[in-house]
């Protein structure tokens, strides 16, 4: 079966987010002169990069190539995959299609920014095409840990590219439909040129449960515990639980309140879209919930990732306006910890077992499950949509690595399969598949209202100014007459404990003054970055050997 | 059967660390006039200790009480039970109790300390029994990761305290014996006032597997990579484990480079004090390699939680003498990663996996199993002991907590049990236990050669200065004549690209110029600190205003 058409042009793959990282998903595709972006996400920041808020795609691709850009496309609502767009909306304006949720999502979210400007935001379904210049984007049901999301099949002259976005296969989905496995399997018959797979629990064996395991679980939980208030954090994205959990609570003949801002956004959302169906009088205020006795109360909670000052840590700190929890409560946290939360989680549920509360989490009971494919899910879509290329996408290497793995048992050759990185170009046409020059991609770090503004050399300053802290040293000098006016004067922060040490830093000052007068009489005072270094190197020899420490130093030496 | 003797005077509990907390382990144990401590462990700074280097417990109790101590004993040669004794010995010189291996650790520590004085170290077998005043410490064998770990039962006149250090039951040791079940269950009958009992595992149903299972996890990745470079990183301390990678590679022809420096040290202790045999002529220096083919190599290694500059991570990052590595070549994590050090372990992982080594880890095959006891083995522990009263110890809240549901399921009752915390005295006489006034405790932060000096201002102004930077504006002014002289200048460090905010820096400037006037206009100028508070308030308004940062203001004004 010939699945390259010949001479019908040229596809472009790129990936400018979500290969060898986690989050900030986004890929381009193009095709000849028409160019659409399938998702445009953000990522936490790493622990490294200090005082950061969030992390995008760098967008220089997409601004020096916006005349051919047709169209966002969103597989599903979650941060990564969609929180870039406010970002993206600042330098290009294309249409932005996604399913409901996902673009009341997007919706909401755009007017936390107030853009000048109305977006373009276009609603579609599942099994819709849309026409973007001389490709077509068709959306196809898949299951995920949020409802409504899909993957894309990409049909170009040449061939048929299909991204998976995140997915898992859910056989009894809490409410929508199964993942669309016939459409794919036709798709796969007919030919596919490409399948960009997503890779997060590519080095996980067997199937991902399905979301309704959670809900036996939590049955079983609520059965045994008909004496007390049952708390359970979870994602706020995650309706399907959410809906579990009031229908559960609801057969208990429990009252469910719901706290937490972004669990109450997207509640709202989900509801008034129709995701969700709240049998009458179950739902109350947080405020409520005094009237009612411990044991006839479910609350819903943010949290689940420890987050300081979300509900559940204010719960558990007694920090909480409503709600204390203590001996007699249930907190349930249906959720896993996602890696690098492992300590926040663990604090909280600390701080809970000290209260005395009970806290059932991941690890003992199954109440969470994922969101993404496991080994066996990966190797189906492959054998549905048979394709001829194979690129792993939304993983870290070692999930690139095993979803690699997992093509190379299903018996794509090892020259079709690609691990690609953010800003590498993969070009197909009707001879082959290869690289071409990569295009400009990276990490652009947001801090408050400053996009872009802090880089390496920022960061590598806050990393030391937080290991030891710093020392400034300020002088006035005379630069005629080579004389010292005033100071030195030595002040530290995050150095030592000022009070305690007082000694040190007068000696310190000392050491500043004989250098400086060095430094005046040698005739450095003309050269004011030597007198400088001298200043610092001298300090710094000296901090050293008395702390072993290397405060940031600083030496501001003003002339009158 | 009565368990406490009659107007036998008082038993005192002190946990000065390693509750509430993961690390530096240190329970003191008096009775009447003589005290003993058992353990002297660090613990590593949690995230938001920024530049502190490690944490030690406060000793002011044993310092105001050092007349009565009566020794140190050690249960095994971890650095969590071991690592704070040079700071210890600074201030009180008891004698320090331990088996050979523990003792040998220690010795090579304090060397590193380079004490002015010799240390009072004293062998000790299991079995043995160490006279102390009026208590009797007798050392019974318990199997952990490390070998020749004991654990620890304090006879008094009043009664028997068992403190269990770490442990599990290994039912078939690659040395040494299985923990000594027949003596704890004599003491159990004939009866066991108290025992604290590590809870570690205390959320983990069944039983730690043995060592053995690894051996055979990696005989079987031996027997099937016959054709690749195997490389293994653990715990440098766990000698059983490196013994089997040795004996394994042995078996299978192959010879063994040791790298790391604390792999190096202790295997060096390891061999020479009898606890390692290696067959002659398998061993090889790191520098021979070169005359072997991979496939007849064995690397094992330091790294295993990812730590930077450890061999392993140069050798993921191509930064190690001797060795590189990619396709071909075989890593094995022997290992499980500390909490908290998730995303150090990915990094290298991913690295590797990005040069196309093959990793294999825990989660993928059993190459790693705990050290410490789960449920049934510490329910095994109160079943043989029977004690009267019981207290976890090791562990944070969730793991104390947990074994006191453990305890309450054996028939301890709740009155009986006590879930303390540091610096909390538990007494315990004729009549009962009961909690009683408090001792100092807490921890110490060590920070290059400071003590103690690095407190909540200095951890405060650390993390204030990592998130956004800071400024300093140095002004001189004429105090007398309300003029400035010179300035203000504006310094930035971590807070924003300076080359390319010129614009906003230099508008700061002018917002401190006209603050500073209409200070000195004002006649601020006598009182500095008002002055001082003008421009920061004013100066951090302008840049929250246009950055949405707050970064600490440093204003330095001098007098000519």
């Amino acid at each position: 079966m010939p699945r390259v058409k010949k001479d019908k042009g040229k596809i472009r793959i790129i990936p400018l987010g979500g290969l060898q990282e986690i989050g900030k998903n986004l890929t381009v595709i193009e095709y000849e002169n028409d160019m659409i972006v399938v998702d445009c996400g953000l990522a936490f920041p790493e622990e490294d990069m200090l005082g950061v808020d969030l992390v995008i795609p760098d967008f220089t691709y997409l601004e020096q190539n916006s005349d051919r850009l047709r169209g966002v496309f969103l597989t599903h609502g979650h941060e990564d995959h969609i929180g870039a767009i406010p970002y993206l909306l600042r330098s290009v304006q294309p249409p932005v299609y996604g399913t409901k949720l996902t673009i009341g999502i997007v919706k909401n979210k755009l007017e936390e920014h107030s853009l000048p400007f109305a977006p373009d935001l276009r609603t579609v379904s599942a099994g819709d095409t849309v026409r973007a210049g001389a490709i077509n984007v068709e959306f196809i049901r898949v299951n995920h840990s949020i409802a409504d999301a899909c993957c894309l099949a990409i049909h170009t002259p040449l061939g048929t590219v299909i991204h998976t976005g995140d997915f898992k296969l859910d056989i009894t989905p809490i409410q929508g439909e199964m993942m669309n496995l016939t459409r794919l399997g036709e798709l796969g018959n007919k030919g596919v040129l490409m399948l960009l797979c997503e890779s997060t629990n590519a080095e996980r064996s067997g199937f991902t449960p399905s979301e309704k395991k959670v809900g036996k679980s939590l049955e079983y939980i609520f059965t045994s515990n008909p004496d007390k208030r049952i708390v359970i954090s979870t994602f706020s994205s995650n309706v399907h639980r959410v809906q579990q959990i009031i229908n559960i609570s609801a057969d208990h003949g429990r009252k469910v309140a719901v706290t937490g801002r972004s669990m109450l956004n997207i509640l709202g959302a989900a509801i008034e879209l129709g995701y969700m169906k709240v049998p009458k009088g179950v739902l109350i205020d947080i405020n409520e919930i005094k009237r009612f006795k411990p044991e006839q109360l479910t609350l819903i909670t943010t949290g689940s990732q420890g987050e300081p000052m979300s509900a559940l840590y204010r719960m558990a700190y007694s920090d909480h306006q409503q709600v204390t929890l203590g001996r007699g409560d249930l907190v349930v946290l249906s959720s896993s910890a996602i890696p690098g939360n492992e300590k926040l989680v663990g604090r909280v549920i600390n701080e809970l077992s000290r209260n005395g509360v009970e806290v059932l989490h991941d690890s003992a009971m199954e109440v969470h499950v994922s969101g993404h494919a496991c080994q066996e899910e990966l190797k189906l879509m492959q054998a549905l949509t048979k394709p001829r290329y194979f690129m792993p996408i939304h993983g870290e290497s070692r999930h690139l690595a095993a979803n690699r793995e997992l093509a190379l048992e299903m018996g794509i050759p090892d020259r079709n399969i690609f691990i690609s990185e953010i800003g590498k170009v993969l070009e197909i046409d009707s001879r082959g598949a290869r690289y071409a020059e990569p295009v400009p991609a990276g990490q652009v770090l947001v801090d408050g209202y400053g996009v872009g503004d802090v880089g390496n050399i920022v960061l590598r300053d806050r990393k030391h100014l937080s290991q030891d802290g710093l020392i400034v040293v300020v002088a006035t000098i005379d630069e005629e007459h080579r004389l010292l006016l005033s100071g030195p004067d030595v002040v530290s922060r995050g150095f030592v404990y000022v009070r305690e040490n007082e000694p040190l830093l007068e000696e310190a000052k000392q050491v500043v003054q004989r250098s400086l007068e060095a430094g005046l009489r040698s005739g450095e005072v003309r050269d004011r970055m030597r007198l400088k270094t001298r200043v610092r190197d001298d300090l710094s020899k000296f901090l050293y050997h008395k702390t072993g420490r290397k405060p940031m130093i600083l030496p501001v030496i003003m002339d009158v």
